[in-house]
């Protein structure tokens, strides 16, 4: 779900880009590439520049702290590429500017640069997603095991070490890379797939490099740098007042104790205030009206059938009582509308397929879905960019001898550390996975949805029922579940990068090496920020926690539920899951069936399921930033258009890197002086009199 | 002291209203007259209408909670004079609106009924402050009292009841008026002294009747709503957290606990960072600075002389102990610069008097500091004000024989309130009196100071010390107090008003009349909202509550020095006091001699005084108030100027109306259902136990 929702993002990404494309618009109907004409487009091993290397390793390690403050709390991770646009535009023109005050500088910062950091910073902090940390990963864990009853015997458990994660993570993220690396003349130049957020991103990238993209930038910067102080401090601040459970603004009972107990509360989050100013505000009142439907309304009714239904006695986070229906709901609401759409991009990409394939004529635009400008002739912009995107090669043998060799090392290395995972299983998987990643990469450019979690949780069903639940069903489900997913999400991403590269006539080559390396930065990065977090936070992915990484339970529930079926299910909770499972696809298909206009009116499935199982309070964060949004834009609509995204940025960046140095008191026992605490008058009368005692 | 934060106000008043004069300015060179020539003005009973007594009425009660308010926290009352004449001018306008559309409007708002409200409001609002329920009148009470262990004998303790509290404040408070009713032709027409609060009262008013001037008010009226609204909600909200001793947003450790513990943070209140928007810069800064020097420095040093200068079985709040040296300090420091701006004040009064008088010609301008502008020719405008303030007449003997028959009545009943108060020594003041009042009407007219609250220091100790402690002296020179300060300052209020229908043209009989109506509306309602928070609040009054009232304990105890002399204090005390008494009158001289603009980086020593006994919380609140405003000048100057003073009232009526509501739900026995508490990380771990036990 947690890459669903990021999908959902890329679309988001889009909205957070678009002020630029529509900026850029009228000078898109001139040409973009006479603007840079007179720029020198340097060769490939140029644009690969050390300094765009480090200033890619210090802006990975943010986002990576970020992505994965987002994967612990609710897993929405909204679309970054704003903030890594801005951050590295405004990093290297720093960089730059000094060595050229010192008479040092030798090569000017380049647009192609600018992609080959974005590209790296991406891949990198991509890995801190579908690496699985805050989904299939953590949740093979003891701590998410014990959660539940059924199978938490040691054969479906495995213990998070950074030694064994960055193994896998190394064998299984580079396969996706070379799967779909021979395919890149085919989509990009031949089917001319649209790859929204890549196209967004470019369109960023390309507007920093004018003058006057330049100048906004610049002021855009500034707005980020504002608001991530602004957010680093508000973290800074509020970190006092935490001394203890239950303590400091997280907890601020905005709407009275009741409400705090039904999770129906601001919680002061800089981070998620931004993410709703990001989010579209359909998906911020799905969130809500789902936590409304759940908590309000739903919870509360089958809480009051505790001792019928099921027992009174059992612990309030067991999976056999009220929980059980918060998780298992949930996952039926993500399977139903995972599978609506899975069927619907599916649909789309044969279709498409179809109709490339039986025009024959594959180098003119055929699909006006996959080409909406339909000039009849090549433009400048094109024969430029096709001109410096075919320059460049990089041969066939090298992609599948690359796959193949990678495939082996996999397939020996695997089953070592997962003995549940079987070597056949993997083969298996290496056999069916280019031909997902290539439908996931061909969907994505076309609708801008990664399906990536689908084909994950596919892969959890089905190999895990294979392996059975007496050979550790369970944690070979979640480990082909990671496999998959790292291979169908890189494959994609690299393909959007070709696109974003092409608008940039940044080198497939750079692009090529620069995924590899931020890959590879993340392989190492993203395992130490999530060792970091699980050694400085003692109740680290513990429900109601700080860090409750709601997505482990529910992978492994998943995965529970291919492997032992049904059984695990508390009473009347497998008719409640029929229910929204199907209610998703239904909404699904009276929002694709009503238009456009009127679907954005009707709540999304996916976003309604997130606070089912964790409250409303993000859901209120989000709102309040889509509030602020809306305000702003009746204020001033092209300035909340152009800075949105940038104080937006700020926002998330400034908490998010907060956790640094938050995990880092943590881990070193500095706890914090004050708790700020909440207590009902008469609990509070109790205490005064305890205390004066 | 509260009296002499008034006075300085009166200056802020000035600040406050500046941007209207700034803007009227330039017209003024022109003439304000011309403008309104085709105005017709209304014969005076025509000013005094139904409607502007019901609206004065409302705003009267609205103001009089505000001023309670601001008098049982700190004492600070900034100027309310904008918020009355936006406010007023609000309702008559809205109300003439609504008949207008209904067709039954017989009359135009006229800017002399404009002036009516204005002065009746502030004559009513006036009694919350003059009629000492912060300062000498609770100063009587038995919870003051209870506080020291001098003089707290039956004899000299005097509890508040509605009933004589009613008759008390109508036999004193119209003396002031009949007093300086023959002087006010002298004062204005002839000496024309400046008024400078009653000259900003009047630009103010004659800038709403402009149709420029009528547009910016009803922007400015909106962001008063806006933050009015705002305020209000924030009280409300704070409310829900404040189940308990030591709960809610007013107890927030900002800086931390140890801070909190000497009385350093941020209480979240809206009316002080609305009044630190009003003050000058120069006032807060002298607060911070005060509250710097004593909780910062002094008091810990003295804390820890305890058990060598004071014994350390004290309670905390004995003035034996370092409360002592709290109260009695900050008293020598308020005497000082009282003393000192006493004769300062005198001094220019005696000698503006004695070059009006030397130089016989009383209708030109002689005085630069009564008259700047220096014109030589009698203006058009002049002209006209001249001729309608002398058309409607007060005879001469009405005026002396409401004084002499309000005396009589005053003489006779005084006692039988106050036995201590003999008949003699109120017949003493009354002699004295219209000679101070006139004293502090010139004053006030050459400078804006009203010294009412150093008159009512003087009645103190002079009428104290002649009943001697045996005799009740304490309650005598309280009473004195009381009856000195409401003919002082309401003498000042009234030429003040006269000033400001003289520029506007309002008549001196509807001036007085509503001054009167005004006087009288005030000695009814400030009794019952005194009364109110009386019974509403159980521990009203004492130190360290959420209404400590600091000005009753401190009156009180100048009384009871004025009775018992120096052997109250504790060890070391009197020279200390000794120290801060010249140290301020020293302060006052430098700045004196320095010249303005470098005055302006000295503290002034009233404004230091008043933290040393409350501590920092409310200096920081406004300093917040003067950043919030500095910022805001940064940024955008000319809406800075325009928007402030109403965004500041809007903030400080929210505040101070909510306490209306507060108060009845604290007297229905409504207990906010929260409690937002501060425990150090140590303590919270014992609760968590005892909660969890």
């Amino acid at each position: 779900m947690g890459m669903d929702s990021n999908t959902r993002d890329q679309k988001v990404a889009m909205e957070g880009g678009s002020y630029v494309l529509e900026q850029e618009d009228e000078k898109e109907e001139t040409s973009i590439e006479k603007i840079f004409e007179a720029k020198e487009v340097p060769p490939w091993q140029r644009q690969v520049t050390v300094r765009s290397l480090a200033v890619s390793l210090v802006l990975a390690v943010l986002f990576t702290f970020i992505v994965m403050k987002l994967n612990f709390t609710t897993g929405i991770i909204p679309s970054l590429n704003v903030s890594a646009g801005l951050l590295g535009f405004f990093f290297v023109k720093t960089w730059t500017k000094l060595l050229h005050r010192a008479g040092l500088l030798k090569q000017p910062f380049t647009r192609q640069e600018n992609t080959v950091i974005q590209t790296c910073v991406v891949a990198s902090s991509g890995i801190a997603f579908s690496g699985g940390f805050g989904s299939y990963l953590f949740g093979m864990s003891e701590i998410v095991a014990k959660q539940s009853t059924e199978a938490n015997d040691p054969k479906n458990i495995k213990n998070p070490a950074i030694g064994w994660i960055i193994g896998f993570l190394f064998v299984v993220s580079f396969l996706g890379l070379f799967s779909v690396l021979p395919l890149r003349k085919i989509m990009i130049i031949d089917f001319k797939l649209i790859y929204p957020s890549g196209t967004a991103t470019a369109h960023l990238i390309n507007s920093f490099h004018t003058p006057q993209g330049a100048k906004l930038a610049k002021k855009q910067v500034r707005q980020l740098g504002k608001f991530f102080s602004f957010s680093f401090l508000w973290g800074f601040f509020q970190w006092f007042f935490t001394g203890g459970d239950g303590c400091g603004f997280a907890e601020f009972p905005t709407f009275g104790l009741k409400a705090h107990e039904h999770k129906f509360f601001f919680d002061f989050s800089a981070t998620y205030v931004g993410v709703g100013m990001i989010c579209p505000y359909l998906i911020n009142v799905s969130l809500l009206v789902g936590a409304i439907l759940s908590w309000g309304i739903m919870w509360p009714l089958i809480d009051a059938k505790k001792g019928d239904w099921f027992s009174a006695d059992l612990s309030p986070s067991s999976l056999h009582g009220l929980q059980g229906y918060k998780v298992f709901i949930a996952i039926a609401m993500i399977l139903g509308d995972g599978l609506y759409n899975f069927v619907k991009v599916l649909g789309h990409t044969l279709a498409g397929l179809y109709k490339q394939v039986s025009r024959k004529d594959t180098v003119l635009p055929v699909n006006s879905r996959a080409y909406p400008e339909n000039t009849p002739a090549i433009s400048y912009d094109e024969q430029k960019r096709t001109e410096l995107f075919l320059r460049d090669q990089i041969p066939n043998w090298f992609a599948i001898s690359g796959y193949l060799a990678i495939a082996i090392v996999s397939i020996i290395t695997l089953p070592h550390i997962f003995p549940q995972l079987k070597w056949y299983y993997i083969v298996v998987i290496y056999i069916v996975a280019p031909v997902l990643a290539f439908c996931n990469a061909y969907g994505c450019g076309l609708t801008d949805w990664s399906l990536a979690s689908t084909y994950g949780k596919l892969a959890i069903f089905t190999i895990g029922a294979w392996a059975g639940a007496a050979h550790g069903g369970v944690i070979a489900g979640l480990a082909a579940c990671g496999v998959m997913m790292n291979i169908v999400s890189t494959a994609s991403d690299l393909m959007q990068d070709f696109k974003t590269g092409y608008m940039t006539l940044a080198s497939p080559r750079s692009m090529f090496v620069s995924q590899v390396i931020g890959t590879a930065m993340g392989c190492v990065i993203s395992p130490c920020v999530f060792w970091l977090f699980l050694k400085a936070f003692s109740d680290f992915g513990f429900p109601d926690s700080q860090y409750p990484a709601p997505y482990a339970l529910v992978y492994r529930n998943m995965s529970i539920l291919g492997v032992e079926g049904f059984s695990a299910l508390p009473k009347n909770c497998l008719t409640l899951c029929y229910v929204f499972f199907f209610g998703a696809m239904v909404i699904n298909g009276i929002r694709d069936a009503v238009g456009k206009k009127r679907a954005s009116f009707i709540p999304l499935p996916m976003a309604m399921a997130i606070p089912f199982y964790l409250g409303a309070y993000f859901a209120i964060d989000m709102c309040v930033g889509s509030l602020i949004l809306f305000i702003w834009r009746k204020v001033n609509k092209a300035k909340a258009d152009a800075f949105a995204p940038a104080v937006a940025s700020g926002l998330i960046c400034g908490d998010g890197i907060w956790t640094l140095p938050s995990s880092i008191l943590a881990l070193v026992g500095v706890k914090p002086p004050i708790c700020m605490k909440f207590l009902s008058s008469s609990a509070n009368e109790k205490v005064d009199a305890f205390l004066n005692s």
